[in-house]
């Protein structure tokens, strides 16, 4: 048992609407920030042992594109909703591809195995996913939330909340296991 | 042998100047993300067991003070820049004290056993001192600085920048060194 054997729950929020409500600005936008981070990304993906190739296109695609509708589908997934973060993440940060419109989120859900595709897109439409989606929005800038990745480590009915994927060493200690690297399955 | 065996050198700069060069906003600007790191910066301590306790006073201060005499003390104090540096940190973060001002900076000294400790004021008033500061301000603005910590490994004859306290098991994984908790040395 280590700190990466804990019951995974996924929220996903509109990550734009959060850095609007808690006034926060994008690091890029401060270009040395910009291009460290792009630094530290590759150092991390060494660290942990992961694939990530930044699309090419992303400084096109922050403006032209966002992900309210792949978080959508995530919602719509339900039982599927961990394999499909998964594999639009995989999309988009490893093999550098679009996860934004209807022709990419078909593509990602058959590569999990999903057969009723255009079914699952069109639930994902529903005014009521875009509601659970605003409802997970709210609850996160109520906790304090001013960016992503945002964690709720729920232990002895208290809430505790997290910025940052660096931050597992951290998140071990609260829980009591250790923390390993690198991940038990590759992303 | 671990990642806190190495060689230290520091060269003090100046943050304020690094922060407008770089056109980066201090992260406390944020309301949320203040919140966040005052329970972020109490989580560290007890992960690092380190006692940190900040002055009541610190919004205050940083309107009012900033580090630049400290910083020219520790450039002038030279074989003894380590141990001042961790007292002056120890003075601020753990006792919650200022080290602003002349009395503030002498009464330091007097702690890590400086017996000349007016002589020394006077010689970190020396504009040569000032311009050492400036110096190594311009060349971490140079090595892409944007905030503080700035951390420069030196192996193999290459320079690797690193931002933060959080980079360690990182700069372990670069010098091929086991990242171990807590610091050796309690501040």
């Amino acid at each position: 048992m280590n700190v990466w054997d804990i019951e995974l729950k996924l929220k996903p929020f509109d990550l734009g609407a959060i850095m609007k409500a808690s006034g926060n600005r994008p690091p890029a936008r401060v270009m040395a920030k910009g291009l460290y981070m792009m630094k530290d990304l590759q150092r991390n993906a060494e660290f942990w042992k992961m694939q990530i190739n930044s699309p090419n296109e992303f400084m096109e695609w922050i403006r032209k594109y966002n992900t309210r509708d792949a978080s959508k589908l995530i919602i719509a997934s339900k039982d599927k909703a961990i394999p499909l973060a998964r594999e639009l993440w995989t999309q988009l940060w490893s093999r550098g591809q679009k996860v934004f419109e209807d022709a990419d989120l078909k593509e990602v859900l058959k590569k999990i195995g999903v057969t009723n595709e255009d079914q699952l897109l069109k639930e994902s439409k529903d005014p009521k996913i875009a509601q659970e989606l605003e409802n997970n929005t709210q609850e996160a800038i109520e906790q304090g939330a001013f960016g992503a990745p945002w964690i709720v480590v729920h232990k002895d009915g208290e809430d505790h909340y997290f910025f940052g994927s660096d931050r597992f060493p951290l998140i071990a200690q609260l829980i009591g296991k250790p923390f390993s690297v690198p991940l038990p399955s590759k992303i």
